[in-house]
């Protein structure tokens, strides 16, 4: 028999820093394996110690990802090969959703190596199962263009695919540039288009407002550099 | 000041009832709450009992989601406006995601009612973050057709899509169909299209494969009754 180790998907903290949101999954995960795959070397060392903090850092192996291109995967998953498990931790969240990570998945799907995946907050889902809008179709669509004319046409070929497609839109923007997103959304979108606002989730700040258009052009909100998610429907 | 309640979204177990899964954050919830808006009432009280043995399953007070329609929102939100807390329950992972719940959330969004998410299990994200496949764009598109020609169809043009707008494509099927489905989508897609079969998350016999279609040609697996989530990208 060959043992071999697993690949463990671990999603990391999203708002406050609190052990109430850790499960015992999650706490055995960090405690058992080593070997990590991370975004950032920092913030990783930062939530290994969260967890475990008797965790002696000096022997964890940890790899970044975004250096992962210009390495060998082979090299990068030896470890499982030998009966060690990997950890794969993004910096917020789910790694692999709107977050780095995907290519080393793929890649121990090449190689056989099997896929762990842990419970834990996305604040994609989290802002979509908050915004009472369509859940039974959604589209995650990433960033928006920056530039005002190609904005414009974005939302509304996104509004019409909505309504089309009768499918909820969701996206994501750099969090200095959330004001000037929102007020376009409000410009743009029919008055009678429903528009979900989740900022700051799981933080003292949380913030998660959804009515229609028309309505938010009375309502004055500071999103901005506040992590948001937002989300529309006609 | 006036107290409020709010409605909290309580994800349920997806497979395993194993409280290794279950976070402090979700445990206080539920022994702090006796309103419940549930999909089916003998899973709900399942669940509180296991998460929170020693509640008095007498004093709860547990309305069916599916029936809210023919009733008054105002009525079933009403202890959150005289302070109480309401938790919202599907039968197992998110509340509104490929569940009943968001009309429910959506009432409570037009009362100004604070909404409160939850982490907990999707079979929908985790099936996403254990595929490699990407997830900087992807839609969940519910269900696909049942007769052979239209779902034969969907697939190309779901397929097409994924080609043109880089997004990757989720789909569930009603699980005595899984095996049909898998078969159609083998033989439909493309060769070389990637596609991930994600099957029990959270149960011992989980299994999430992703390869190449031609791959998949010569793989033999059975997946009737067993939920699960496809997924795919070309």
């Amino acid at each position: 028999m060959i043992i071999k180790g697993s690949l463990y998907i671990i999603p990391t903290l999203i708002g406050d820093y609190d052990k109430k949101y850790i499960s015992n999954e999650l706490q055995n995960a960090i405690k058992n394996i080593n070997y990590y795959l991370v975004e950032n070397e920092k913030k990783a060392r930062r939530f290994i110690k969260f967890i475990d903090p008797k965790k002696n850092q000096n022997i964890l192996n940890i790899k970044i990802i975004s250096k992962i291109r210009d390495l060998n995967f082979n090299d990068l998953l030896e470890p499982c090969k030998s009966g060690n498990h990997i950890g794969l931790l993004s910096d917020s969240g789910c790694p692999g959703i709107a977050d780095p990570g995907s290519d080393v998945v793929l890649s121990a799907h090449l190689r056989n190596i099997e896929i762990k995946p842990i419970i834990g907050p996305s604040s994609i889902l989290m802002a979509m199962m908050s915004s009472g809008l369509n859940g039974q179709s959604f589209s995650f669509n990433g960033y928006l263009p920056i530039k005002e004319k190609q904005l414009i046409d974005k939302i509304k070929f996104y509004e019409s695919k909505s309504k089309k497609e009768n499918q909820t839109q969701i996206f994501i923007e750099t969090p200095y540039r959330n004001n000037k997103l929102l007020s376009k959304l409000i410009e743009t979108l029919s008055p009678k288009s429903m528009l979900c606002v989740a900022s700051n989730i799981n933080l003292q700040n949380q913030l998660i407002i959804t009515k229609k258009v028309f309505l938010w052009k009375k309502t004055k909100i500071d999103i901005n550099k506040q992590p948001t998610i937002f989300i529309f429907s006609c």
